[in-house]
């Protein structure tokens, strides 16, 4: 086996795992979360989202976590340890004037997330991030539903400018370890400068072997959430990679104090993981709302009905 | 990728899932299995241990298919259709003279598991097994704890053996693929002349990235269950293998059937799959015994405690 010493891990447990909860995390859960990871040598800390509430329709119910603000985030961790923490945008969702100079900051790393068609965009937020002197990533999501002369074209775009890791995202959970080395080889050839990151997700079971299989590729940054929590069928898990990337500086036990403490109390009363309806929409390579919306239904376990719908072509538009 | 187009897929269900329930599968419901396993054209059944009560103690508690009879087996299964049968034997534990003849049973594979020091054992038991007529495996378990030299020279025993089928086992779930590739081409090296078939358990959500590689590697026998259902962490689940295997005889419709109606009821009332500590077994290559024992404990969420009782070395003989 290939081992890569450059492994960076990438923790979503708060951006990702929001998405499930609606970010209603405690403050003492953020803290503590912060504390562990940073024990167990984790690398980055995604802490949340930095979208606009105004440009989302403005304030909601979602907890804190969806929309960072600097002044909070220094309550939250005074004192920042070797962790380094990181923020999530959106294409056309951030008001880029509230991305403060890093210097006054705490986050390290923005992270801009974008459908293959806005490439262009995120490339000119990466530019401003850059300057304020924020790390920078660009994560293309949904990587199984672009056409490969669209995918050039953006790597085209992404070669020459500022940004340092480029993710394959694995929006839908549909792909598996022949199509990440085929994709994460094609990455490192069009963008030999470039460091690579991978985000997969769990619908086959294959996010943990995903991760891995990048990891020993080449690909550096691995995005996990404590648990495998994220949207759907979640994440790969934390708690897999400290404890198989063979690298001295993870420790498993302190992500094993907070699953004991935290994950296992939480899983309890919100829902995440392989569960069918995902792993349906997973194998047919599909956004997993439909999915989401029929666990939130009475008929969350009519798993044929559910796939019949989905397989059937011939929907007239007018019954 | 590889597609292999000769696999075949071993639903052991009954046989590794009644590990986890006793054996305690009403007779509708192992009817219903087999007619779903063979709409969706799963190729074997493994319907139970074929071993002898007399063996392990007299009769016991255990549901019917812990210790098959050829007779109850025709009750259960009055018109077999494409979907073969198959039953497990272990080593000093199954009484040759219950093995009828095959033509005189609905069974057409018995597979024999055993560890590396008896493989003599399963070698002669099948050399028995042949003569009768079935197809034969030899499943040599805890590959992961197995010194070189003994491999090679139980690999060496068996390729001159009528057996059909040669299984990598990995019984502790703690096989990664970089693993099951370096066991596969050395089984493949050293046994040119027989077929070979993955046991794969789910303790690091690998089961199926394993099965997945080894049968892109020209490993044809595929074991599975349906939801995962096995022992502790369970097995690769046989709902991904049929929708992901692109061969056109698999089916995944009659799959969802069977989990929809049965399995998400069962899992409600039993419990496998990946929970932290069979993990924790998992990375440290130990048998889950130990993990098994503590859920079923007051303190099955005290993963920390766990992880260090099973980590400390200096344990004093008396206290």
């Amino acid at each position: 086996m290939v081992i890569n010493r450059n492994c960076k891990i990438v923790d979503c447990t708060i951006r990702d795992g929001g998405l499930v909860n609606n970010w209603d995390f405690s403050v003492e859960f953020v803290q503590h979360l912060y504390e562990g990871l940073n024990e167990a040598g984790v690398d980055y800390m995604e802490i949340g989202y930095k979208n606009s509430p105004k440009l989302l329709g403005g304030a909601d119910s979602s907890g804190p976590w969806r929309f960072l603000n600097d002044d909070f985030l220094k309550k939250v961790i005074p004192q920042k340890k070797n962790t380094k923490l990181s923020a999530l945008v959106d294409i056309g969702r951030v008001d880029e004037n509230d991305i403060l100079p890093r210097n006054e900051s705490l986050l390290d790393l923005i992270r801009v997330a974008c459908y293959s068609k806005d490439v262009d965009k995120a490339i000119d937020l990466v530019n401003k991030f850059h300057e304020r002197g924020y790390e920078t990533t660009i994560n293309i999501m949904a990587l199984s539903n672009v056409m490969e002369k669209d995918l050039l074209e953006n790597l085209e775009m992404i070669k020459d400018c500022p940004v340092d890791v480029v993710y394959v995202v694995d929006s839908y959970g549909s792909l598996e370890p022949s199509d990440i080395q085929y994709l994460v080889e094609k990455f490192m050839r069009h963008l030999p400068d470039k460091k690579l990151g991978i985000h997969a997700h769990n619908n086959m079971q294959l996010a943990f072997a995903n991760t891995l299989l990048a990891s020993q590729l080449g690909v550096e940054y691995l995005d996990a959430s404590v648990y495998g929590m994220g949207r759907a069928a979640g994440n790969c898990p934390t708690e897999l990679l400290v404890t198989r990337l063979k690298n001295p500086k993870y420790n498993l036990r302190p992500v094993l104090g907070i699953i004991e403490r935290y994950m296992v109390p939480l899983r309890e009363k919100e829902e995440w993981g392989y569960l069918i309806p995902y792993m349906i929409t997973g194998t047919l390579d599909e956004h997993p709302r439909t999915a989401m919306a029929l666990r939130n239904s009475p008929d969350k376990d009519r798993y044929v009905e559910f796939y019949d719908k989905l397989t059937t072509p011939e929907v007239p538009q007018k019954k």
